[in-house]
């Protein structure tokens, strides 16, 4: 039988996602109605190695819900990659009495609950917070939706201008290793195509159907480009595409961080109160080191080990789709 | 076998909702990809009884998937619901040589739908357009989710002046039949409770929970009233509760129309797209006098009669939960 | 000669406005350069009678910037309307030693300031905010282009919706005693007419210029109304409105306490931190007992009295653009 | 004596900006009120070589008055730079018989109509649109106040993000010959420092500002960095200071051309409103050659030969309090 869970901490770690405040709200709300108590961890693995813990009583996570960021600030952590680091971290643990953890992250966060899980009996719970939406295990991560509709808002500004000039417009959007945040932009936004590294379309394929579109008077086109494509950051794509259209006038945007910032959207902020909720609940009930996520509007947990090893694949319909609509 | 489907008309009904357009334009450009002909019927079933359509190309619906209302304008048709109108209707169809139709629309407009087609053989394919979100058929309906965007935004605006003041706001949002929007708000906006057609709580009950608010410090307070709640509109309930709290300064909002407005968000924009295209490749697959939907992400179709009769239930474990953590 | 002054005292009073956190912030980092103290007062004269103080430095009003509402709280004081209450508000203030107030509000607490100075002698300088912009002695008021934006932004939303079912709108905006946000929401949206405390346009007058709207086809329209306008609340006017058109479909909308709330526009945050910079130099300047204003772009400094009794007036040449560019 | 005007065209040209549209409007519906007709030349100066013009009526510019871009087109023009390409403008403006022009653009398009006006007797009005507020002859451009909040609202993003990871970022926004939208949107967004084409900041003085907030212990510091500036682009400048900064992350964003796109706020509607207004008024009160500008809230018509040649100048009193209050 496990030991009862009374005292519980809560970190963010990784790249920040809008949402992990409504996330770290739940967590606290919830434990709190548990009568457990929650602790604060700042900056991710590191502050559990120095012992930067803080109690964090429901008042303190009033008025967050709606916040960019993450209050718990976060941080990659080099040290919690070393046996000795870990050693710390779990000194720490023990020195705060804390009987479980939960950890709001993405792949990296999670790969490190599951390392530091094998070495100490200490049970962990993951909730996914990354604007990469590249976690299995959930259909949505939070911070995803919010990562979206920033970059689609940003397409819609450019379209104004693109409009008013007759140009084509390369926009770069987070994602090193998966699509998501550019497919579903490219969707939203209506642009024509979406150059993303789970497809191989190729410079000459892109030019293509850019040429196409100028034959039936397109008057500007955007293409999204995730980081992670094969064929180059945006500027080279730009530059390479520029030689074929004497006709456009080519100009880059790069989103960048804004993507991560701004107050959550409606889906980010339930997403991550069910999530919260979910985390702790599931702690409650005796899951130990798992991801929690919705799949199918369903809680599920799946162990840190297939949820950090198990790809999740972009529908590649979508991309189908997406490409006949534009056109 | 079934007639080839070569010309197809489209309309918009009932509410208008963000992400009409989306569709709209997802609609024409996949019939185009399918050599069909799309016409656009103004003003819904009016429109249809009137003859006034117009042929609509791809050129005709660019530029338009990020904007709110409906180019092909709305309406409620009372003459549709006698046999007269629908004799008309279905005479302008024959005119312009219609093979199949798509409805974008809600509850109203696929009882009318299903009505015309008991009646006449001709196809037609229901698609989901509702802020409301109460249709059986699909997980989540065209508009829901930016109306509850725009209800969330609104909320976090008062917090800052609820906040300031100490006082307590009470916010109506839509939902006559249905809480999807209501309680969405609450736990997104982590407003403190909502009222819901679906729900039993009493004034008294509300008045409880707002006390012990108050005993815990809590400065301010934000309910979410529900159009269709049990206990009336959001004045008549301000002004029961501010008879018990001395405490408090009562104010009341009612968002009203801006719910349907504004430009639709990434996953209306997605999903409009996304049934869009379904309500064409169903048609041609051989589909008729069904509802086109989204459930567990995947397309699926509905009859109409289970569309517009079961009831589509919201999960009453969230009514909870929004309850925990607001406290 | 006066006193040099060392330790000042901030407070926000009456009814919030955003930026109200930027003039703060302003106030003390200015102060803070000049080597005094600063002490914020919570919740106005309230907090002044009941010796709420708290010293502020700079890392306090660190990353409020962007924030509506205010940190310091508000309140409407009865009881400094009292001898009794501001005898106990000075004695607060020499209980923390403070030499000079800077008091942030409109018309209600500039006139509380005027009477305090007059019995007690402690400089006070006021920063004007308020979202209605009806403070003489000074271009614009800190707050007012907020609620402008949100109001336009609504209307915006609602065109949308009106566009799309050919309907009349009426959409009350703040404003009992000036028609400075109807009537900018009017020509910014592109309304058609706006009902302002400063006019004398009858409902008859009303019904004519919607009837020539008609007329030429205007498929939808929506009337401003000011709060504070002849002809009744917008209910009451939309209600007589529509006995006279059959053909409009009639809706309300009521803002309210949106257009308090809300991250605060360039404007507001620029104007917030020059007048709440300049508040603390005028201190040094010698400056007692006036209100800080913006007149043609330059800083002004308007004694009470004035600032409390003159009138500012809209330019009635707006009034008479707004409708032809409307029509 | 002047001859009547009774047929007027108007143009947009050169980089575009939010509110073209809004001026547009007016100059559309005040010529209208006056009898005019008024003809819209597409693509700026290069649709008017090309004879490229329609007629525009009330209805056509109605619903754009919130629509960012330009529904003209714009474009640059070289051949517009020669005298056959003016001749060509000149004898399609005497084909269609037009009286006056109204130009809304930048210095480039008041340059040209500056010559073009030397050689043809044809009377123009300048309209400032550009989002640099470069312009001598009014106190603010159409765009520049849309551009500022969108740039402003990015950084208000990116301090989530910053502040969650103890980051240096470095934004870079528009303004290659002036500092009015960096200097404003550092002021706005609490920003540490504007580096601007006006200043001689050297990079060894930002990282000396930078050192200060850090042993203040200041977590995050973002730097606005005007095209223009001295010190090279935003992605050199942050190489350099990263050098000096082992405990800072360093990143960087280009806003780009996002900032020329998005709804006009209400500032820039009402503006471009007033001065499409004035445009037209101007010529019936027999004004030619002239930009209309507002100054002192007052509407001020400045020969093109002064509004292109006399400069602006920032006032430097701001760079000072922009970084007291940021410290």
């Amino acid at each position: 039988m496990s030991k009862e869970i009374k005292r519980i901490a809560v970190f963010t770690s990784g790249g920040d996602a809008p949402g992990m405040n409504a996330a770290l709200r739940a967590v606290v709300r919830t434990a709190s109605s548990h009568d457990m108590h929650v602790y604060g961890i700042y900056r991710g693995y590191e502050g559990m190695i120095d012992g930067d813990l803080e109690r964090l009583e429901r008042g303190d996570v009033g008025n967050i819900i709606h916040r960019g960021g993450t209050i718990l600030k976060t941080a990659r952590s080099k040290r919690f990659m070393t046996p000795e680091g870990r050693r710390s971290a779990y000194e720490s643990l023990l020195a705060f009495d804390i009987d479980a953890c939960i950890a709001i992250g993405g792949n990296g966060t999670f790969t490190g609950a599951s390392v530091f899980t094998e070495e100490y009996k200490i049970p962990f719970i993951g909730i996914p917070g990354t604007i990469d939406n590249d976690l299995f295990g959930t259909d949505l991560t939070i911070g995803f939706d919010t990562a979206v509709n920033t970059a689609i808002e940003a397409v819609d500004k450019i379209r104004d201008t693109a409009d008013s000039h007759n140009r084509l417009f390369f926009v770069e959007v987070m994602g090193r290793n998966s699509g998501y945040i550019a497919l579903n932009t490219a969707i939203g936004s209506g642009a024509g195509s979406a150059l993303i590294p789970e497809s191989d379309m190729s410079i000459e394929e892109l030019i293509d159907t850019l040429k196409m579109g100028a034959r039936r008077k397109k008057l500007f086109s955007v293409v999204i480009v995730a980081e992670g494509n094969k064929n180059g950051n945006a500027s080279e794509i730009a530059q390479k595409v520029q030689q074929a259209f004497d006709f456009y006038d080519t100009k880059v945007t790069i989103i960048g961080h804004l993507q991560r910032g701004g107050s959550p959207t409606a889906i980010d902020r339930v997403l991550a109160s069910r999530l919260g909720f979910a985390a702790v609940e599931g702690l409650v009930n005796g899951q130990a080191n798992v991801a929690v996520g919705l799949v199918n509007g369903k809680v599920q947990y799946t162990p840190f080990e297939d949820a950090i090893s198990k790809e999740k694949t972009l529908d590649n319909d979508l991309v189908r789709m997406a490409e006949i609509l534009a056109q």
